[in-house]
C-alpha cells in the first residue's frame, strides 16, 4: 500500500472548521454503570440530523466543492445513511442531489431522502454504480462515494477530534468497521493527538472480512451475501483500498461480536444510556460489554448511527 | 403569592458554575422533520448520566452545602429520578445519602440507588415524609427536596439558561410541569434572556392540576389517585407554594396532552430522534405535534428524562 497518500490530522482539523454549526459535536456521555476501572464513554452520532456520521463526511466533501461543481450537483448511490447525509449536505448549500437506489429500498428510506429534496432514482440493485456514474457523465456531477474519498475520511474523523479534545487521556476507543472511513478517520485523529491510546475496530462476526483482511495483510473480499448475513446493515461494506491502507496502519487490533451480542447492547443503549441505535451502531458498545480480552480503561465507544427497524428494536427489548 | 423569594438569573448562573464539568451541557438537537415555519430542536436531558435533568438541581443543592453539613450528610425521599440524582450528586462529593423509598418501588429502582451508593431505607409509602424527616432530624442530615428549593429550582434553570445561550433567538420553549421546579428555573432563565420567546408549560390531561390552578389563581389539589391514572410518572407531583409563584410569574401558557398523544410522541422521538424518552419526558414533544393552537416559530421542546420501562417503550414502537 506504499504510495497511497492517507489523511492526516491537518486535513480532520479543517474539515471541523467546514462543518462546525452544520453538525452536532456530540457529548461523550459517561456511562454511571460501566466498571470504575474500566469506565465506558459513549459518542452518540446517532443524534446528528439524519441519525449518523455520514453527515460528516458528506458536509465536508460538498464543503470542498467549487461554486461551478456546486452548480452541477452531486451523485451517490446508496440506500443507508449516506444517501440522506448527502441529500442533507447539498440541500444546506443549495446544491442539487441525485441519490440513485436500489430499487427493493425500503419505502420509508427513499421517503426520508425524498423529503431532504433530493432526486431519486430507482434502479435494478446491480446497476447502482453504472447509473450513478452515468448520471455523473450526462450532468457533469461530482459523484461522492460514502467512504473511499479523502474529503469524506476527514470528515468522518472529526469524531475521532472531537473525542481526542473532549478526553485527551483516552485510552482506548472502539469503532466499527464497516467500509472503514470512520474508523480511518477516528484513528488518524486519536493517534496523532493521544499517542497512547489504543483504536480497535470491532465488525459482526458475520461480516468479519476486515479482520480476515487485516490479518492476512491484504484485502480479502467475502461475497454480498456472506456479510448480508449480519443484522448490522451499516456495516455490511467492504474497504476500499484507500480506507485498508488506513486501517493496516492505524488500528491497534480488530474484534469481532455476536448477533446476540449486538441485539443486546441494542437494549442495554436503550435502558441504560436512552439512546436508540441501529445494530451497526451498537457493535462497538457490544465489544466493550463482551470482549474479557479488550485492554481495560478509560474506553470510548463510537455509537455510529440509530436508524434501526422499530421492530427490530422492540424484539431486542422484548428479548 | 407577594412575598416569596423567586429564584433570580443570578442564582442561576451560579448554579451553571457549580455543576459545569459534572452535568452534561447537552446538545440541542434539530429535528428536520419538524416543518420550516415551525422548526423544532429538542434538550434531551434523557442523556444524563442518571437519565434525567434532576441531576441538576440535586448537584446544586449538595454544592451548597458548608462542610460540616456534607459531613452529617443529605437525605431524600423519592422512588424515581431525584433520588438518583441526589444519589449520584452525593457520591461526586463523597457526601453520604440515604434515599427513603417507598416499599412498593420497581426493584430496578431500588438497585439504581443502591449502585449509586446511597444507603436506601424502605418504608410505607404514607410514612415516606415523616420517615425522611426523622432520619434528617436524628442524625443532621439535610433533606433535599426534589423540586421545593431555590438551590434545586436553580439547578434546573441551567437548562433554560443553556437553551437560551445556544438559541437566543427561540421563540416558544415547551417543558413538561409536575412539582415545577424545572418550568419554574427554565422560564426564569428564558424570560430574562429571551423577553420576546414564549415559555408554555405542558401537563397530561389525567394530572393538569396545574393548569387548573393557574386558571383559578390559586392551587387546586388533586387526589393523587386522580393524578396516578396517566402513564406519565415523572409528572404526577404537584406544585409547591414556592414552585406555584414562579409558574404564576412567569409561564405565558398551560396546555395538555392525552394519553396516546403521549404514546405517540415516544415513538416518534425514537424513531425519528433516535432518543428514548419516558412518558413524562415526551409530553412537551406531545404537544408540539398534537397542539395546532400554539404559536408558531422556533420551538424547544425538554425532553426531561428517558427512565422507562422496556416494556412500555416496546408497546409504543409496535403500536
Amino acid at each position: 500500500m506504499d504510495g497511497v497518500e492517507l489523511v492526516t490530522l491537518e486535513d480532520i482539523r479543517a474539515a471541523a472548521e467546514r462543518i462546525r454549526g452544520a453538525v452536532i459535536n456530540t457529548p461523550l456521555l459517561p456511562c454511571p454503570w460501566s466498571s470504575a476501572d474500566h469506565p465506558l464513554w459513549l459518542k452518540p452520532e446517532s443524534l446528528q440530523a439524519i441519525g449518523s456520521f455520514k453527515i460528516r463526511g458528506a458536509f465536508n466533501a460538498v464543503a470542498r466543492l467549487s461554486a461551478e461543481e456546486r452548480r452541477r450537483g452531486v451523485v451517490a448511490h446508496s440506500s443507508g445513511n449516506h444517501a440522506q447525509a448527502l441529500g442533507y449536505a447539498a440541500r444546506a448549500f443549495g446544491v442539487p442531489a441525485v441519490i440513485v437506489v436500489p430499487d427493493n429500498a425500503p419505502a420509508v428510506k427513499i421517503e426520508a431522502t425524498l423529503a431532504l429534496g433530493a432526486e431519486v432514482v430507482l434502479v435494478p440493485m446491480a446497476e447502482r454504480m453504472s447509473a450513478a456514474e452515468a448520471i455523473a457523465a450526462e450532468r457533469g456531477a461530482t459523484l461522492i462515494p460514502p467512504f473511499d474519498h479523502l474529503d469524506v475520511i476527514a470528515g468522518q474523523g472529526t469524531v475521532g477530534l472531537e473525542i481526542a479534545t473532549e478526553l485527551p487521556d483516552v485510552e482506548l476507543v472502539l469503532v466499527p468497521v464497516g467500509g472503514g472511513g470512520l474508523a480511518s478517520g477516528v484513528a488518524t485523529a486519536v493517534k496523532a493527538l493521544c499517542p497512547g491510546a489504543r483504536v480497535i475496530g470491532v465488525e459482526p462476526e458475520l461480516a468479519a472480512d476486515t479482520q480476515e483482511s487485516l490479518h492476512a495483510d491484504r484485502l480479502v473480499r467475502w461475497t454480498n451475501e456472506q456479510r448480508a448475513r449480519t443484522i448490522a446493515d451499516g456495516v455490511r461494506t467492504e474497504p476500499s483500498e484507500l480506507t485498508f491502507a488506513h486501517l493496516q496502519k492505524l488500528l491497534d487490533d480488530i474484534v469481532t461480536v455476536s448477533e446476540d451480542d449486538i441485539r443486546r447492547a441494542i437494549a442495554t443503549l436503550a435502558t441504560r444510556a436512552r439512546l436508540v441505535a441501529e445494530p451497526a451502531g451498537a457493535v462497538a458498545t457490544a465489544a466493550y460489554l463482551t470482549r474479557t480480552d479488550l485492554p481495560r480503561g478509560r474506553t470510548v465507544a463510537v455509537i455510529t448511527g440509530g436508524n434501526i427497524d422499530p421492530q427490530l428494536l422492540a424484539a431486542c427489548l422484548a428479548s
